[in-house]
Order: structure tokens, then sequence, then C-alpha cells
């Protein structure tokens, strides 16, 4: 199955190597595309939100670890030095834990290599085998979850299926396919009628923005609501399913994703509409078994509150929505307890959100 | 005790007769000051929420009921035509039930009158009567609220008392005081330390605009959060009690009020917070008892969903925050059923959201 929108980040090898990203802070108004070719403007574009979503942020480490490697070896540099990239490039943010899997890889991978006279070209083609693997675990996301779309479709008398989403979770949010988005496009290109209800997802509205964009480009019927509308609309029937992404999740199945999801798990456990969290296993933090006490979470801008930002004029301009001098509070994300969660989707497939259910479906974590 | 705002409704009486309201559709960037002086300014004035808040809709439907005899009289029109103008009023905003109160309540009044000589000087004070008893009962509403927040800065050892808001059920709602934001100010007045979350409350974000406006103006220490920041924050303990107006109560205490108060509901029943409705007993439908069956939502433009006002090289704009061509879906309020609700305040007290506990509060209510 083809994925129907192009990839969020690809890259160039003539006349020099480079990696090519669509800067999502100009979606949906603008297509910019940013070139990165240094450690730096790995760092940069994470910490910018260039592009976010864990798996999309993790792949960008990947080959920001390669381009460090480059700047060690072009300057003469050791090991030592090169580890200290590599934790530069790990507090661009802290709750997304593809970064660390991502960066650990590549760590692991070069240690053993960094003499080798072949060392950069071998790194350079495992950060794009952690991009293929990426891509592959997504597009098995999405093979295991359609089958909960299909089966809506059926019980319900082949009636359009109507999917609730939070963020973006999206083929932008990975290298394609995405990961909540990924049963929907499956669902989509099979021909069952779905319809997405798209949070816009404040502050940074990534689903008004990133979420409606890429659902257009592929053709998939959606209707765009405010982050308040939710329980509304599961109240009265109008939600199916809930597909949501992760930043973090732990071996008891607590997930961490943008700030918001916590209220809709909350929503769909009052009025039984099944809940389930969309995850590459790269997301799940083995080490953590309580979201809500462990997972760290990062305190952001309030300018991301105080301003929104928004086309007006033919022009891309923030706009002011409360009065100058008031302070804001801002995070980014928030845990959603395991027992709100009717399942967790993987590229091994759909589980409970337990412990159990977790080691059951990756049997070599047991040990930890 | 004063109230430390001005009110968002007043008249004027010379050269003529006219009514003066903030139009809040410009807070907090622009104090703009609207006369309404035809029952079709009245009408458009609620329509188009340059006020908003039920009380305050309620208050405004009086004085439109005034300029509607005004205009009947004037005109030689019986009092057939006089209640075609009252039913035009009726139809400016379907959920709010003090709209209905108060155009039956001046219907009422007029009818026996409608041919007496001094009908227009007895109506225009009738309307005066009911706008002064909507900031009485405002002020009780604050008597009785302001016990729970003394109680809880008891408990915490004299520390600061974190209260959520949603939308706003404020001075600019009412004629003063406000419902949800009058045991905060009679609090504050008293020296207890408070510190309000405000909840941006998008579409339309009289969170943002509104209540840290006039919470601003009244010195009332706040922040302002995205509303998918409440369930994180209650999780976290940051939050001691949440107050929310209301736009329409049933009798057995489901309340309708702005889309997302629902969420908020779940997130404080999820974490033992105490969530309050305050409301004058004039948004009570006693002829309603299943709010989520019976409550008609008003599905309003998607545009406000789409766009966001704010302010912007100095003038006040509306951005486009989706895609040009996306749909979006639009409603008004939600309905949190009586069992997430802690307590209904009213001017008679505090009491359960069951039908028994309302009707122990308004004895006159049992035989309905």
């Amino acid at each position: 199955m083809k994925n129907p929108i192009p990839r969020s980040i690809w890259t160039v090898e003539e006349p020099e190597r480079l990696v090519e990203i669509i800067d999502q802070r100009w979606l949906p108004h603008k297509r910019v595309v940013n070139q990165l070719a240094t450690s730096h403007h790995c760092y940069r574009a994470i910490l910018d939100m260039e592009v976010r979503g864990a798996p999309l942020i993790g792949t960008t480490a990947a080959f920001g670890m390669y381009f460090a490697l480059l700047e060690c070896k072009n300057a003469g540099l050791g090991f030592e030095e090169f580890a200290a990239k590599a934790s530069h490039l790990r507090s661009s943010r802290p709750t997304a834990v593809n970064l660390m899997w991502a960066v650990d890889e590549m760590l692991k991978f070069i240690q053993p290599n960094f003499n080798n006279g072949d060392v950069l070209n071998a790194t350079w083609q495992k950060a794009h085998q952690l991009m293929e693997e990426d891509a592959t675990l997504c597009r098995r996301i999405g093979e295991h979850g359609v089958a909960l779309i299909e089966e809506v479709f059926k019980q319900n008398g082949g009636k359009t299926v109507n999917i609730l989403t939070h963020c973006n979770a999206g083929s932008l949010a990975c290298t394609e396919w995405g990961t909540a988005t990924s049963p929907i496009y499956q669902a989509h290109l099979k021909g069952i009628p779905v319809h997405v209800w798209v949070d816009e997802t404040r502050p940074r509205n990534q689903g008004a923005n990133l979420t409606a964009w890429e659902l257009n480009e592929a053709g998939v019927p959606h209707s765009l609501i405010v982050d308040n509308a939710g329980g509304h609309l599961m109240q009265h029937g109008q939600v199916d399913l809930v597909f949501v992404g992760a930043d973090r999740v732990t071996r008891n199945g607590d997930a961490a994703n943008k700030i918001g999801t916590y209220l809709k798990a909350l929503a769909a456990n009052d009025n039984n509409v099944p809940f389930y969290v969309c995850l590459p296993s790269t997301t799940i933090d083995w080490e953590l078994n309580d979201g809500i006490a462990q997972i760290e979470i990062e305190e952001r801008s309030q300018d991301e509150v105080r301003y929104i930002q928004g086309k007006v004029d033919n022009e891309v301009k923030s706009v002011l929505i409360c009065p100058e001098g008031t302070s804001a509070f801002n995070l980014g994300f928030d845990v959603t307890p395991a027992r709100l969660i009717t399942g967790i989707i993987t590229e091994r497939g759909i589980t409970n959100a337990t412990e159990q259910g977790m080691v059951s479906q990756f049997p070599e974590k047991q040990a930890l």
C-alpha cells in the first residue's frame, strides 16, 4: 500500500550530504523546506519545532548524530567530544523518548567503529536504516489498527466511521504514514468511509495546522473542532473511535501525549468510546512504571498561550489574545493513565494498557 | 461590599432613554461602549455577542422589551404586534434560559398594563428592577460561595487557594459581580489569597479576552491556560476548586454551559476536586429534567473555529488557523451531567445537583 502523502524528511546526496525537512512552523500557510547540514541545525530544528512528533524527532536526531560525527572527524576530535555533541542533541526536547532512543542507537553503532576508515559512510547508512525502520513501524501500526475501523464499519451497517484525534500524530510527526493516522490512511485507501474530528490542539494548534493539512492532502474527509468539543460529540454518539499518538509510554501503559489528551480519554471512558494510543515501540520507556509521577513534563514559553499564529492580509502573523500584561502557564504534555486506555497499538499488534499486556507483546523486555 | 469593577450595562435618561453596554467583542484590546436605543439594537447586541452571559442577556432583553413597547406605542400598534417583537427578541440566542425568563417577566408585567397611560415609565422601571435584582442575586451567590474558599484556605494552612474557571461567568456576563467570579471577588476583598486558572475558552476565547481582563481590572492574581491544561493541573494538585457558570440548568441539576465545561467536570471528578456551578435561579429551567437529551445546543458559525481574533500591528484582526478550505464544526455549549457536579450555588445557598436538592432550595417549584 502506498502512503498517500509525501515524506516529511528525506536526504540529498549531491553535491554534499544533506537532510531536508518540511519546516512545520509555517504549515498550512506556506510549504517551506529547510536544509539541515550540521548537528546544530538538527538540534535547532528539534528545539524550535521545525520538526516535531516523537518518531520524526528520533529520525532527525539520528542524522544529527551523523553530522556530529562528520564535524568531529573534520576537526580531528575524539570520541569524548563526539559524546558531548550527542548530549547536546539530547537536550533539545526532554519529553520525547524517541530522541534518547535514536541518540543511543547511533552511539551504540558508532562507538565500536569510531576509528574505522569507513565510519562516516556506515553512520550515514545507519541513520537511513533508522528512518526506514520508522516508516515500516508506522505502516505496521496502521495494518493492525485498520482492523478496528473495519470492525466498526461492519457493526454500524456500512456507515461512515467517525474517528477523533488530538494534535498531530500523523505523517508529519513521523517519516511517513504517522502513528494515529496510519490506520485512518489505510482504511481510506481500502475504501472504508472515514471522517476525522480534528482537535485544533492549542497552544500550537498542530491539529488545525498540520493534521487538517495532511488529511486534506490525502483526501480524507475531516472537520476541525476546538479542543473543548470532543466530550459533547462523544456524549452524543458522534465518535466511534479515538486514536492518538504518544510522546512517551511507560511499561505499565501510561501515555504522555500532547496536553489535553487526558481530557479526551476521560470523555471516551465516560461514554464507552474505545480509546487507542498508537506508537512504535521506540516510544516506550521500559524503565518507567508510573507515568504521572515519573514523566517529566516540559514547561514551554508563555507566549505560545498568549499569542496565536495564523494567516492575515496574506501573511503569517501572531495575534495577542489576552490583555498585554496577562501571564500564562504552558505545559506541553499530560499523562493519560493506563486505566483510561482501551488498547495500545504498536508495530507488533494491539495489547491492553497493562504491564502484562505490554510485556506479552515485547517478551524481550520481561527482565527489565 | 463594593464590586471592584464597573458594571457591564447601565442606562442614560437624558436627552432620551438609552441603554449603554460594553461591546465585549473588542475586549481586551479596546473598550468600546455601544448605545442601544431600539429593540432591534438589543436583538443584534445579543445575537452578535456584543453582550453575552446568561444574566446579562436577560437584562439586555428586558430593556429590549421596553424599546419594543416604545416602538409599538409610537407607531400606534397593539399588543399582538408587541408580542411579535417579543418573539423576535427570544430568537437571538436559543440556549440562554434567562433570555426567555426576562422576556416572560416583562410580558407578564406589560400585558395587563398595555393600555395604561403610564405603561412606558412603568416598563422602564420594571427593566431596571430586573437589572438590580440580577446584581443582588450575583452578590448573594458570592456570599454563599466565598465560604467554600474560606474553608479551603483554613484547611490548607493559609496558602493561596487555586480556583479554575471556564469561559466568562464574570461581571461581564452579568450586571455586576458575576456568578462564578462572585465568590472569588468576595474572597479577594476579604483578603483571602486566591489565584485563578483562566481557561482561554475556545472558540471565542472569552476566558482570555474577558475573564483575564476583568480579573486584571480587579487585581485578582490569575494565569491564562489553554483549555487542554486543566486535567493535568488537577492531576497534580494544583486546583483546589472549580467554579463555572451556566446557561441553563435543569431541575435535576444538569448544567449547560460553554463547550468544554463537561471535560473539566470529568477531570475534577477523576481527581476529587470540588466542582461547583454558580447561577441565579433565573438560569434554572424547571420544566426540563434531562439536560443531555432535552437542552437544545446552538450550532454556530464555522469561522469562529477557523479564525481567531487578536491584536497585531496595533489593530484587532482575525487570523486563519487552518488550511483555506478546511471545514469546521462549532457548537456553543455542552451539558455537564448532574452526577459530576459537587454543588449548585444560587442566591439561596449551596445545594446538591439533584432534583431533591434543587427543590428543597426552591420549594415553590415542587409542584411543577
